[in-house]
């Protein structure tokens, strides 16, 4: 059976997160009952990074072995059809029958958008995070550097994480804004539970002037999750993707990438 | 008692749109229910241009005669508590004692928004339309200036059109792209029902190439809806709202008009 890797987009508001629950209401049980409508046949999926409930994917990857012959365009065409509107699929490629969607990940990257005004949002609301407080780039960005390297994320670690080791790589977070709208962008070797919004809720801290800059690094220090601010909203996280070995040539960018901030 | 303008923001997919209707569920009747919630007190309004189900505001506008004493942000707040999730007042301003929403409006602005992508939106469902065929700028901008002026709309007019007359102004036609979002400003006197989204059918079938620019002038000369294009879907539609006399200074902007493209 060829093996398939497949990019998909979703708003996560309306779901229990990406992974497969009894009581279904979850967006890998949506797709994998797509993929079975389409096919026809039961088919399972592989993904690169599970995320929580409420937090919504530019590009998700997966990978599945395909029971039936079909070029990558039918794929996208036919599951789509049977996916709800919030779900859609984005490419789909053939991939090395040992390819491993999480496995092989070099990295993954979240996005988190942020609006910064004194009313809150309607046509963006679930979309962004909200702060009324008015936000200092340059203080978040001194305390954001403190955070990138190899480090325990303790600090930063939900107690509901499954993860075996909290060490991770942090490679960047970068820091932008276009009108009232913040974005946090976030590349990493791999994130614990609730790790981006645990800083998120650190960064506005720094950025409205309630903590400053070298805080951070004694959240960091403190390996204990007491030391943090608390979790930040899911509204404005995005899982923008894992990326691989150039050489597979999956694709790291889809469109809502260029709608949002 | 004193006259009051507001700002309101919304997602229309989950309302029957503007007007109140006896059965509830439309943008006014969510919006009275919680002025009047505040104030305790019963509180009706009056918009600068009624929209259809589906359709977003950026910025609409009302006013009501306070039944009492609060000051501006006192009015956000309080009404923002009692709104669901995707409306929200976004400011507020005494105006004076004739100001009427509808009647001192000297234009109106209407934006659509449209993804030109091979696969269906899943993130932005819902707040864009779509088209899978590329379109081409300058085909449709050379189309779009045929409609620039004072004409009779008939072509572009719903059956259910209750305007007493199909002449209107349109002041200017602009179209951007960004990625694969395109952006579609509309700026006019007035607009018939159903009158961006009939121009929206028809500048996509010259965008696309099924139809000469020239086109847009015969369908515009025939004053006959059955010349147009289909109706467009409402989901990219956004009434950016309506402007005033300058020296009222209420504002035209409002936060996601820098969000989107």
């Amino acid at each position: 059976m060829p093996r398939l890797a497949l990019g998909v987009s979703y708003r996560g508001g309306a779901y229990r997160g990406w992974q497969s629950q009894p009581g279904g209401q979850t967006v890998q049980d949506a797709l994998e009952a797509a993929l079975t409508a389409f096919v026809d046949q039961p088919v399972t999926t592989v993904c690169a990074g599970r995320t929580d409930a409420g937090v919504h994917a530019f590009n998700q990857v997966v990978h599945l072995d395909s029971p039936v012959e079909r070029g990558p365009f039918s794929w996208l065409r036919g599951t789509n059809r049977h996916l709800p509107a919030d779900i859609a699929l984005q490419w789909a490629q053939p991939v090395p029958d040992d390819f491993h969607a999480r496995f092989h990940a070099r990295g993954r990257r979240y996005r988190y958008l942020l609006l910064e005004s004194a009313m809150r949002p309607a046509l963006e609301a679930g979309a962004v995070g909200w702060t009324f407080r008015p936000l200092d780039a340059e203080a978040m960005r001194a305390a954001a550097v403190l955070l990138v390297g190899e480090y325990d994320f303790s600090s930063f670690r939900s107690s509901e994480c499954q993860a075996k080791s909290p060490v991770k790589t942090l490679r960047a977070i970068t820091i932008n804004r276009r009108g009232p709208y913040w974005r946090f962008d976030f590349d990493g070797s791999a994130f614990l539970h609730h790790m981006v919004r645990n800083i998120m809720g650190c960064l506005v801290a720094v950025g409205s002037g309630r903590q400053p800059p070298g805080w951070l690094g004694e959240v960091l220090a403190a390996r204990n999750r007491d030391a943090a601010a608390p979790t930040f909203a899911a509204d404005g996280l995005y899982f923008a993707g894992p990326y691989y070995d150039a050489a597979l040539g999956l694709p790291e960018h889809t469109p809502a990438m260029d709608w949002l901030p």
